[in-house]
């Protein structure tokens, strides 16, 4: 037994998918104490979109932690604060004409989720929140009452209310969950409420890659605007990039309410969560939402040293160049692996559905196979059937290359004891 | 108008009590753009025992980073935190035989407690969760639940539930307030079922420095066993240190079911939490409670340091001292400057109760004062009516005096202002 | 202003909808104080099923008040209990071997639905309720809750939550809502717990006279039973005979867990309320759920007597002619006036759907044009856009074709005035 | 096994503490199946101050139903319900210069009771109720969540929410409860919202016969009116002149905002509800809340005929004598019997309170011994330590003295027993 296992609690996780321990990471490659090199098509579950320690952020870091930068000072005015508040008027909210506040939350997704709702619930004097069936939000209490995984709500130990889910473009249901959302609000007898919000993810990356429909993006947003709901974009996985835009929500043309950005942010994995705010609904009083640490100065340093590099072409060029190559490799060949292999997927966040395939494990089994031979991949979606590939923006072709035969090679080797299984 | 008041949202809260913009920070003075110096008696509200930047943990974190030690890995085993476990069972469990497993929350407070609340639902299957009146436990909505102050509450949107507010000793109340939990467990009638858990400050700081008696809090425990309902102490603020031993509940000899860290916990103001459970309670399920930032490698390596550093002598006579100074200006000068002013403190905590006296703003003249002063110090409490000092446990003695004589001089000025206005 | 005006609350409506005042009945004649007749094919929302003050009935309960027979006395045994449970066993229970038990609840149908969520909480340790959208059934909180009605949901000043609303067959939504609810119970992401009950109408009356085919409700009784969720049947409106047999829910051949019985189940419309509960699930504790009036003893006579008529030959036989003329006509006559108007019934509940004609007022003009000529009609449903008809089973052949010219009349005069409107 | 063991729901009660079935009823007398007659101080738990089957109501009642008056008809206007407005007007609110508008609710207290704080809620828009420690208010969900005893409380299935309960005065609590109130609200860190209303019984008649001082109540006004929240008192069990007056807050010279009436109102046993609601707060729109026996025209008959009686001198007269007997036998003959008996009572509500006594079961062993011998009973309040009695208020003299003899035999016998067992 070792000391994680003596001394963590039982409510580790990614250590059981991931038996090793690392020490040190570079760009697409993590190593771990024995010197064995992964390929990371994990990334922090998208919050390294910029790679691994990447140079141009780790030498800001030092000089500001040389220079002694003040680190932590709640929400005080700091250089490092003005710094990272410019580069994201520039680079992100100006460009765009966005007409947002900034929120700084406690460094962390699920709080800047209960910023948001929380804020929707004070502008409209309305309790419920429509969500999606397959959506993901985080773990504190309000967030996980619009996180669908039934396997995270059970763990609340009280009822979650105050929240109405919606099946999702292209899931199980088969419902067109537009017209579906408008005949709930018409109807003076549906039995729900007309929302304060509703909260969407352009793509569902824990619900399995599930990705909505630019029409279905447009067509939510003229519904909110038309019931006079907030629409809460929740771009924690698939913002700053992952799709190709800096928010994932851009090709739509819409403008969400409310936008929650976290994981890349920061660009070096270090904690940090935004929620940004159409300038008419930032009806906070002073201080109504807080926390000890929604001033992490050392994410702003580094988000700021991120943010000049997303706004270089080469950056965005070599992630169009790897975004393209997983579409090919993807849809060329790993559908051709087994007829009831799907595939979807956008700019650099990919999934393999394994649901079709009869054996329950194979997702797991592809995982495993894929660690052994120095790849990191998660399952995620119903039933964790679906192998998400979230490789950094950045990443080498050579090592994507190289990643992607790991990855096929042990759908092979995975679909061969399926075999094995059948016959025996 | 500057950057912040045009981007930033109207929730920021004290850029407006020290109204300038800061840059470089360390031990116990923050310096501002400008250069002012400030004694900062604030410290990230309990976040900064250590002081600001401390060297022994800058150099750990420089050549951390430096030698691409691994920075983000999600809740995967990681060199860092291997340490950081070695350490802090070695430094904190083992010394006091604390039978605790460590679950590596989401790096802030309230993630924390949301975790606590959860899983003492799950271990007693009960809905309902005790707290004091008084109580600050965060902004997420679970954590909202259970905190007092009625400005946060009012911000949810929808009515917190779950939760029965039992006045603190030494409050307005004036209610024996183990005896008001007996009855009402006791009692059949009580209209109040048995809760999963109490959740206690043993001192609260954000309710204006009330201090739990020692045999208040064995009785508190007593209760708690004798109905088998978990004792959770949130340790966010007064652990670490701040009251003199690493935990605050030391002195009382109880052992709560779980314990909250965060804040100071990490040493250098980065982002960190900890939820501590007894070994029987651990009975999570893996990944129930989860979170992309639950392994903040650069918070492991700087609380390895800093528990480094705890653990020496030296370290510990340091705040000893410091203590007994600040109690000393307390109790023998501050409380002689008006019949009305009150002040309470242990170790490293103190306030200055001005609610007797009947100007409505004077203790945030007493802040305003300071500032301009070059100090910082903080409102808490009823109303905002008690000043809270929080100086680093290193503070050099000479800027603990020179920022106590700067506080003497504020409530002087604060008080002649008063007699001003009532002449006037 | 009349007295009512004066003293009664704003919250009376169907005095708004009816104003006359009224003063004696008898079988399908309601008399105004005037000395004016009017047709009653309102029947008390489903109270009179046998018609007002049914002279077999009236007999009973004068010899029994006579006699001192005894009017109150809680939940004690009484000989007029014990006679109507000899006698529901008989004509009901043991006809058609069905395995309840039954619970006298507080004498209105809201409080034996409250009865009966609550049990099924209690016998499967869930949270949730199923219910449909356009249902009905109470105004109390957990009634209210599962109500669909917004303009009645919305006057209960808090969210309420615990329910998840499904769409209804047939309705705007036009989902099949079996495979929804079995999607929703297998999806691990759906967002939705497992419920304690799905609580179904087999027509909805107020929601507009909407009726589950019998295979739907055969799917619907198969998926609870799959699942281990309790079927709860509420009768309210629709049991007692109104659909031709006592039990709407026996064509289909279902036996629900919790049967709800109210408004008819007297004969003489006293307040009378059951809950049936399968032997299985009478988990109740003594007095758990309780109430001054669960047993109204004069409603237990009226009921035994009213249960002696419905065991007769002639009595069935004469409602089975008259479900038979109203068929005819509806069916017939009535979706001749106009290629929008649809019809919709079962047995002696008949519904006439305007929602097709662009005029948002001409159920009401119809409600009120018959009534100005001697007949009481409803509008339920959406946007109250469906005139209801609900005769007594018992109503006279002459009275019922009375009634039904009038009706047409009306349908004819209303319409011709949506014609004028349109030119006009 | 008897018809009811066989077919009626385990959750029958009073049956279980008056094993005899019975048949018929008058005044103070009601008789069993097998003649044997029961002086009855149990009253229908307060829904028979007139006695059973009083002449002069039975009368009206059967020249009503001989006249085929309207028994059912919802909330139409009739001339039953017309005549009962102009008596209730003259008889209480007239003469008290009441500003109460009458609801008329499903014809149960505790639709009452949620129509009640369903209005509160609405005129405030506030979601919490504070109510009180020892209170009873009914059993459907809104109700439920306002009553404090645990073991009905606990058979919701959910969490109860929107409630903060007080202590009582003269409860075990030994706290002041309306300073306890008072600080609550101004504390800006109670933890407590401003509620919608507070609910009160005058008398917790099933919490255990406490009694509020008139100046506790007059005070509870004032903080209500200062705070502007509802005042609401429930007056179903001790209304209708069960404590000399016919509100019994008439005393206190309080006016309620809200006023639930129910149980005598009908005079006769029969179900029947009122919500009496302040003008101002009339706000309802129509049929917001509704129900299908809102308007039990009987019921109607019966309360005009009890108004007639209630507003005789010699009625009046009678309820006084009797109250003084009582009074009388009580204090000066029942607390001799042991010194650890405690009486309690007022008008026609009398309680002794065996709690002192350290032999659980003793009031359960009076309240056996009672009924074997005649006489009826009921056990309340804390752990069911208290024997309550509640004749009706025109039980005759001699009756009376007959039934305070078997009381007073019953608990020496019970006390005898006690000190066998305790010699034992």
């Amino acid at each position: 037994m070792n000391i994680f296992e003596e001394v963590e609690s039982n409510v580790r996780s990614y250590c059981r998918s991931f038996p090793d321990t690392f020490l040190s990471a570079k760009g697409s490659i993590i190593k771990a104490a024995s010197g064995k090199p992964y390929i990371d098509f994990f990334a922090g579950a998208g919050a390294l979109n910029y790679g691994h320690n990447h140079e141009h952020i780790k030498r800001r870091l030092i000089e500001y932690i040389e220079s002694d930068g003040i680190i932590h000072s709640l929400d005080m005015y700091t250089v490092a604060k003005e710094q990272f508040l410019h580069s994201f008027r520039l680079t992100t909210l100006n460009k765009l004409n966005y007409p947002y506040k900034v929120q700084f939350c406690g460094p962390t997704g699920t709080n800047a989720v209960e910023a948001a709702i929380k804020l929707a619930r004070k502008v409209t004097k309305r309790a419920g929140i429509f969500a999606f069936m397959g959506s993901f939000h985080g773990m504190s209490l309000g967030s996980l009452s619009i996180t669908s995984n039934n396997y995270h709500r059970q763990a609340a130990g009280i009822p979650l209310s105050n929240v109405t889910f919606i099946p999702y473009p292209g899931d199980i249901y088969d419902i067109n969950s537009i017209d579906y959302i408008e005949k709930i609000l018409q109807d003076d007898h549906s039995g729900v409420d007309k929302p304060a919000a509703i909260v969407v993810e352009t793509i569902q990356a824990e619900g399995g890659i599930n990705i909505a429909p630019i029409d279905w993006l447009q067509a939510l947003s003229e519904i909110c605007k038309k019931h006079e709901i907030l629409l809460i974009c929740d771009e924690v996985q698939v913002g700053c990039g992952r799709t190709g835009s800096f928010f994932s929500f851009e090709e739509a043309g819409i403008v969400p309410d409310l936008v929650i950005l976290s994981k890349s942010i920061s660009g070096y994995g270090l904690p940090m969560a935004l929620l940004l705010i159409k300038e008419q609904y930032d009806i906070w009083a002073p201080g109504e939402h807080n926390g000890t640490f929604r001033g992490n100065q050392l994410a702003f340093v580094a988000a700021t040293a991120a943010l000049e590099l997303w706004d270089s072409k080469q950056f965005q060029e070599v992630a169009r160049e790897n975004s393209s190559l997983i579409k090919t490799v993807f849809e060329k060949k790993f559908v051709t692996l087994d007829p009831e292999i799907q595939v979807r997927g956008k700019g650099m966040i990919w999934g393999i559905d394994f649901s079709g395939i009869p054996i329950k494990e194979i997702a797991y089994e592809v995982r495993d196979i894929c660690f052994s031979n120095g790849l990191i991949v998660e399952c995620v979606g119903r039933k964790d059937t679906v192998v998400k590939i979230l490789p950094p923006l950045t990443i080498e072709q050579g090592v994507l290359r190289q990643g992607l035969e790991i990855l096929a090679d042990s759908i092979k080797m995975a679909l061969k004891r399926v075999v094995a299984h059948k016959r025996g």
